[in-house]
């Protein structure tokens, strides 16, 4: 059976470590169809924008408009050309950010409209929405000490970040379902134990 | 008193043309804040995003949602950093293409949703509407003959651009206080004489 799994969270939380090691640990009970990914970026098209919306040229200011626009052109690329195809086969998706950032992001970080961003993210997924959702939570001050390169949004102020925490709290407790919070402050074999736990329910025949 | 007329149209209508032709005859008229522009591809952001939709990586297949965002992408940048601070130094825009066209390219030609677009294209430009939008109206396989480079939307089929020609008309019916039909089938002559007197109650002081 097909399996989307995203994980969300502010930057140095630890996200890519933990998928690279979910995804070994899948394949080494015997599902092979696994891809991880991760928004923005996965893709000729989807570099190009990442490129544009985390480093853009010297000297140019990205409008909080187009940058999210951008994030939108990106997923909308990356769930029809990447994301869809795959779950449509019956594989694993786990994908290092997706729709929820947006709304964390420009949303409750920059401060543009909510219901405008959750319509648009509809719009870009044609409604695909993830089995499970891991919010890798942890003090963004922590967060961004482990970060060594710093795109723009890493360069943010911490109330920036700060907001963007509160926003994913806010969304997880909106639908307990879907999300699962991490304790990202904990050791990393502690975190994987959690990150298990969190999806070992969805494995189902995987198991 | 600040001025924003669009112009808009299928390919090939010889919109650029006119629009310098319209710059220069205000200019000698005594206006020196005229800003000649166009969507996408004015300024440093956007012209690389207009080269995205445009003319992507080979190989890439740029997905129809991921084609509209960008296209948004390029007017929130577009409206934020150029065409609202020149209007709100009174100054002139003159601008080939803007929100009409995703309606009539991404909305009629595409077919997606058109109430989504209308919302988004709201969203990119903060309500920023043009005084005056200038319908070049043409035949698209006359259109097409006139163009020499071809992007990926020359390359699309009669059909698509027959679509998008419908749909500005149908826009154009819509809002007639805002646009104006112009026979660009005409000499070049006489469709100047056309835009000359499409935006002449407009002008006011600048007469």
């Amino acid at each position: 059976m097909s399996l989307f799994v995203t994980f969300e969270g502010v930057e140095g939380a630890g996200k890519t470590t933990q998928i690279v090691r979910l995804a070994t640990r899948l394949r080494s009970m015997g599902r092979q169809d696994i891809l991880v990914t991760r928004e923005p970026g996965d893709g000729a098209l989807c570099r190009e924008l990442r490129q544009l919306v985390l480093d853009p040229p010297v000297g140019v200011s990205v409008d909080e408009r187009a940058e999210l626009f951008i994030m939108l052109a990106d997923r909308s690329q990356h769930v029809a050309h990447t994301i869809r195809p795959h779950l449509d086969h019956g594989g694993v998706v786990l994908c290092d950010r997706y729709a929820d950032s947006s709304m964390a992001y420009q949303g409750y970080g920059r401060g543009l409209d909510r219901d405008a961003i959750a319509s648009m993210n509809q719009f870009a997924t044609g409604g695909l929405t993830p089995h499970r959702t891991l919010l890798f939570d942890i003090d963004p001050g922590v967060g961004l000490t482990r970060q060594t390169h710093r795109t723009r949004m890493e360069g943010e102020a911490i109330a920036f970040h700060t907001r963007i925490r509160d926003g994913f709290q806010q969304m997880a407790a909106a639908e307990p379902d879907r999300f699962r919070i991490i304790d990202a402050s904990l050791p990393p074999d502690n975190v994987y134990d959690l990150v298990w736990g969190a999806v070992q329910d969805l494995l189902g025949d995987a198991e």
